[in-house]
């Protein structure tokens, strides 16, 4: 097949030349190299353009590489109505995994405390409790939410899940519905956010929800940065509820710097990089996707577009 | 029995409280509060001036309400010829495994470059290793060692250890002798020192063992502040092997002020909190041995006077 590839990544060039070197039966091309708009038959893209599209007549699917496709169909760009698939790299999900765990641990162990305790060369030891006394709440139980609760069990961690769909997994409580996510919201030590942006999640994390949180709550976001109303959270933590941040993600990335949120005493920014994708296992689930597409095979991960992911 | 107990912490009101609560069949005395030397059965003691234990003529065994009896063991107070007995709480175990995993995930993950960046409002990400490529040597392979280990393995790092005496654990090579220390030491991307404190360890981290470090090395030391030699540290550092030193033992606790490790940019110092003892459940190891003493059952956890633990 032709193949038009589009990373939009600081390392675009690794993921164009992984892609041409593990997809050896297709034809991969970047934009400027285009011969023939009507000639190409799938596209890798993270985002696009207005118009775009145009021209792509014979467009038999979109894969969108990444675990999230809100960047593509939440934008105002018109994109052709062919089957739209996204990753489901299961070392994404550890990446990600391995980040919750280490902000959850950090905050639990109390070491920013002892941090700034060092700067001001102060001997003082807090208790702190056991995990199995920590509750943790996950919204979005998805591949990453399943894999960061796996973590956090191991731990001996309290975790608690809620989902758009009902889902039963073992020694985790999973709810579903609104109502249900405001009574979770009461009983999460820290609150971390994995859903999907969607209409219906865009803007979640608000006002209503951080006035449910118990004392010293911790938020965490590793999902959109549209899930969250920064207004709102920076009245909410002077209020103490949530206690600290730790985001990930930004409405808009890299965030600009004058966003309060950089220089905020109780949050944590890092730069959108809690499950960095990964050149060469990427590669190879774009490239099994492309091979199902040119053989006709049922296609996995197909984004739908209604629910939006 | 009559029990002896002198807590040195800040909270011992907490643990005399405790063990008077659990350990209903004895009677406990503080010092202050002792009727007749020779009446005391058991004592629960943590380091003693010379002549602490003068008049103690009845004197069965003495407890030592923690994991390591170097402080009393290694002090020049003469103590009587009684089975001295150390602790070995599960939970204190569960406690250091938490801690380790902590800061080795803090520093795969780069949290603390994230954190500088974040201080000068500077967006840049940076790839990372996986767990799997990730060398982690454990020195000293007893409860606290094999418990560290199991933690990172579920992570997903390498882990290797060495132990004074040969040790079969399952997907952890277990190394033992000198020669095989410095071998392990050059293929330690961490390098964690857990070992009790004895005349054979005392100074084990040295300019000889940090030499073998590879580039970028970590080094944690959560045993005993007397295993490092400091000065040697400093220079090591200099020249970047290890990178980095997390400490959460030392010489003298509380840290002085004069003590340049406070301020070193690469040492993290934590007020020796890795694995904080539990009144709760520490006191239930005291009253088990207690009542095994009491009954003159076979008792566990003595330590052999050779060999310092």
């Amino acid at each position: 097949m032709l193949v038009l590839a589009d990373f939009p990544w600081e390392n675009a060039a690794d993921w164009t030349g992984e892609l041409r070197r593990q997809a050896t039966m297709h034809q991969i091309y970047v934009p400027a190299e285009i011969p023939d708009r009507a000639s190409i038959d799938a596209a890798v893209v993270w985002k696009v353009p207005v118009g775009f599209f145009d021209g792509m007549t014979n467009l038999r699917a979109i894969i969108v590489p990444g675990a999230g496709v809100d960047q593509l169909t939440g934008s105002d760009a018109p994109f052709p109505d062919v089957p739209i698939l996204r990753l489901a790299d299961p070392i994404m999900a550890t990446r990600m995994a391995e980040y919750i765990l280490s902000v959850v641990l950090d905050h639990h162990r109390q070491l920013g405390r002892y941090r700034d305790q060092q700067h001001r060369m102060v001997w003082a030891r807090h208790f702190h409790r056991d995990p199995a006394d920590i509750r943790i709440s996950i919204l979005g139980m998805g591949v990453l939410g399943k894999k960061v609760a796996e973590y956090l069990r191991m731990i001996g961690y309290q975790v608690a899940g809620w989902s758009r769909t009902p889902k039963t997994l073992p020694g985790i409580d999973v709810v579903t519905g609104e109502p249900a996510l405001l009574s979770l919201a009461e009983r999460s030590d820290v609150l971390v956010c994995l859903l999907p942006l969607t209409p219906a999640t865009r803007g979640l994390l608000d006002q209503r929800l951080f006035d449910q949180l118990p004392e010293d709550a911790l938020l965490i976001n590793a999902a959109r940065g549209a899930h969250l109303v920064v207004p709102d959270l920076l009245s909410a933590l002077d209020r103490g509820k949530p206690a600290a941040a730790v985001l990930d993600v930004f409405d808009q990335e890299p965030l600009p710097s004058e966003s309060p949120l950089w220089c905020h005493p109780a949050v944590t920014v890092t730069p959108h990089i809690a499950s960095l994708s990964n050149p060469i296992t990427g590669v190879q689930q774009i490239v099994r996707a492309l091979d199902k597409i040119d053989a006709g095979e049922p296609l996995e991960h197909v984004v739908d577009r209604r629910r939006g992911y």
